[in-house]
């Protein structure tokens, strides 16, 4: 039995507070159990330079953390003065998986920055933050729609990630928090779309191997949180999350 | 009148949430109107290079904003590999401001790290998070004498601050919003303690000037504001509240 | 009795050496006791970005010490590769203040660039260097106005500053030396303009507090030592000098 | 049919040219078609600072891109003074991988520093890099043993890596070149050691997504690939390849 | 007698293999006895910003050794995130003594990057990188030439560096290896052009002093051994060998 | 006939003003024409970490320009948050050339730190501050002295440095200026002791080359006026200027 009780295949309590802050075009709070990360999507009426001229529009990261998000306080980044590969690694991954269910040609020439800021850290913030995320950037484009900036919604669909993992008895578990991750042999991280694609699978033996069987099992059951939180992104999204699938269809 | 109704010597409405966030010894989500900081008192059972063995603790403050905290987003600074002036300004403030009511004797060689992450700004956000930041730190110490980690309470009395200025119609207004601050002739901050006392005083003329009676002026409405935060301070801290004002008279 | 036989309200020995260096378009060394400060004033013909297309000018200012400026030798912050929080927040203030008596408006879209570096450091670095800053920039601004790159002179009054404090044994005194200076319960840092107004007002408690009747003290010593270096200032723009005066009165 | 006529589940053309460089403990110039990586191993009889006091011992990797490996030249990123986020995720992996085959108590509290640096790019150059840097690090092992600073072979076995993707044309390819690598939808790299275990698994939509289905034939494809890989590092390494295995199994 | 029976005034055993890598314009593997470093040439068509709109080129150098170049493994420059004074001087002597034998105007608006890595090093590291980025930089004038990019060979003769010293014993000696270097007494580099004249000559007493007979005998070791390698680039870059004494003739 | 009527041989008038600032063990504002350079030398008493343990002492330098040292303003090296090559060159050049004249075992663990700072730049900034370094260093020798700290005088003799060059007339010159310097076809730098040997030799042909005759003709010239400056050090550091010439005849 997991120390919260939670089945092997069962999902954190997951919460999503819409419109937590004010000035962003779309922001969340997303929890899932004692993981809370402020997810925002602030919208830029350019792209980067490498994009230019495209008629395209572009999708970028930011992830931190607040120092006393976890149990020992971390050196902040600024601080340091620079950002620790870690930081670098999930700021990437967020990025490429939002792009991943976006048309870029559908929001013109325009950069949506997207700022995950974890406020409590209890595992899975990378995945949390990817399913939050997914969220703000809705609310961004349901934003943009209204203000009749965009044409047609842009999502070509729902995105959501989870972490799956192998604990030390050798069992699969879903969405492990920050203890069960530190003693996991496997981690995995999934990113799902629900046409029920994959857009990221990231495994690593952590000191460890695993094999072709445990990776399966490891898929089957990220395949079905990621199918929970896509619900409850719909939930979230209200009327502009039954706008996705529709959208998504054409 | 001003544009939220509020009279000149008026507070925006404060609200303190204790114990916000789990992991640290003390914290604290503060809010003045729109303006929302997570403050954070962090234990480390040693001290900086410069105070060591000297039998004494040392208060430090660190300082920093969301990225989308404010109407334009900003560049974080991890990102531009070094702080800004203002942060520094901000963070060197609120560790001196601490560190007059405390007693660092009475803390043994022990640092404790203030971290003030702005959630939301609108104005104030340097005087709200010194305001916050006496309460995560009062919760911190009241877990160390719970604890008995410490034999005595440290604090010597409450600490507060708040913004002060002078608008374009050559008015004093009390505890100033962006719009406000951004349009003021005069900005003032001022830091005090609850016998009475001025820790700090930081007038500036924004390409203005101002006479000796129109300080005046403003250090009474900063009086005024600053002895109604420490009753909500002091509600805050609850039963170890009134713990303070007991210690201080010893 | 201080130290150096000084009353509690007199400066020390203050000197002017104009054109010290002769590249920059105005430069003074400038003498308070054993304090010194080479200030240059450089005149760019362009603005930063955020003042581009305004018409008007900005005043920008730098602030060092040499590494041996000092008692103790410090690390030059060329090889700690950042500029300390001290440092940012003395050429923050210094540009603020000489903006202050300024129409930007009359200089055109230039830049002038203060350059404030301490030679020998005892104690009202930040001030003197104010102080200096203002006879430079007055002497570059006396070499356009001869060049007709001005048709007006930019000057709207004169500005100093000085530091006043309490010291141990609770008295307040004018100008303080390093030892003084370290030793003080309270010190503050006062600028004015020769209209009598007040630019900025930085009383600091370290690690100690003090009343608004101690305020009110340190502000009438300051005003005091201010209108002798106004006078002193005058003296060594000479011509120049006399020109700010009726130019302020227009 | 490929542009260099390979099979889609053919490997390029392998070589490794051991004791390339002659001050490390191991070095290895390994070829991958037109990749060329110098890989070496570097022993220090010290470990990290987190590792002390375990007597484990600790593997590290660096990988860094000679400026002109590519067809466009790169700013070295001593130039610019940082290490990208590519640069930081190679690095990590390697570094990892290595550690998931090597029995860390056997080494002592030494530090084996792995160096890989591309001297010419053309696709793959992380899993290359892993490949060779397992060959280095075992002429390293293979010198200390027979110093007899090693008292056992440390290594559990082989461990080798590659590349997998889905093309423009819906076909799984193994060991993608340059530009087999722009142009693919899905890009994997997939790491493994000679007990047929998985050590890690990146899979990624380029903008695009895959499907379980998908993912299976590309382990398939990494795992033909990867067996051949096993034999001609065995090779490379002579005499001291037979005794890996000897030593895996006990 | 020297340790690898050379004489006093002979040169290493010297190779040079051409086009060394396929991505570059022009590009040398060139060693002298142990120290190998790759020379590459890339050219860009434009210029530094302090260049443009003059109708001339620019030739810049970057150098950087791989960490285990070395006998003791090197910190690599972009983990420190600085670049040290020895590389500085060492790049910005490169291309100063490659920009005495170009025809700038003859290049156009264009930048020859040159890259000099260190693959390993035994001493003379800096004479053998320019020795050997002459042929690099030749090969990219010869393909321009031939792509009829250049309309004339903007080279005015060859150039190539040595390293002499004087050992312990008092003893001048050609062409120092790491151990000869790091026991002299004094160390200079020589750069000379075809037609007799010098470029840089920089002797240094390590320590030590040396008289104008010792310095005189130095350049004639020099003179010597640089004659030598004169004739060795001229073969190693074919018929481009030949043209270039015939244009510079012109 | 050059602008300023020297002969070609003929330094610029050259001034030492002994102790210029009260805090360093020695200092000086050294002076040639219109170049300008406070010299201190701070004493520390302990050693670089590789120098630990030794029993030796060592000698390091630093050099900066005051932005305003020279016609354009430069940015501040703090500011850019690096030291440029040239900055780093010269202050490696200073620390190599006091070091050979100074016996470091007679200075025991204790560092002397030398600061070249430019007040005004007009040519020979790095020539000047050698021949100042020494005098500084030479003062804060004596004050060891007197203090007893050291037991006997640990300079082993004058040194010196000028600068030398070509101009476009081919005409050897002495002691450039700025004009001169940026005009000459070849410059050299040249540092000496007083016992007739060479230090340090560099000469450069800035897109030019040279011959051995115009070598030789520099040495001359350079030669001549380095024996001037020896008498001239002499007299700046009095009695103790005797003590050098007895000492180093030990």
């Amino acid at each position: 039995m997991r120390q919260d009780q939670r089945l092997d295949n069962e999902l954190r309590k997951v919460e999503f507070i819409t419109n937590y802050i004010k000035h962003p075009e779309g922001s969340v709070l997303v929890t899932f159990g004692d993981t809370k990360v402020i997810c925002s999507a602030s919208v830029e009426d350019r792209v980067p330079p490498f994009m230019r001229g495209k008629g395209k529009g572009w999708i970028t990261a930011e992830y931190s953390m607040l120092p006393r998000a976890t149990e020992q306080r971390n050196i902040r980044e600024s601080s340091k003065g620079k950002i620790t590969g870690r930081t670098m690694e999930i700021q990437r991954l967020i990025g490429r998986a939002l792009r991943s269910v976006v048309d870029l040609d559908a929001i013109g020439e325009r950069t949506v920055w997207i700022d995950c800021d974890v406020i409590q850290a209890d595992g899975g913030t990378r995945t949390v933050s990817i399913t939050g995320a997914f969220v703000a950037m809705g609310l961004a484009f349901e934003q943009l729609l209204k203000a009749e900036k965009l044409k047609k919604n842009p999502l070509k669909g729902y995105l959501a990630a989870i972490s799956v993992g192998v604990n030390e008895e050798n069992e699969t578990i879903l969405d492990l928090d920050y203890i069960e991750d530190s003693q996991a042999n496997v981690d995995m991280n999934v990113i799902m779309t629900s046409d029920g694609q994959l857009v990221e699978v990231q495994g690593t033996g952590e000191e460890a191997t695993f094999s072709r069987k445990q990776l399966n099992e490891m898929l089957d059951f990220a395949e079905k949180g990621i199918y929970e939180l896509f619900q409850m992104q719909k939930d979230a999204l209200k009327e502009f999350g039954e706008t996705i699938e529709s959208s998504a269809k054409e």
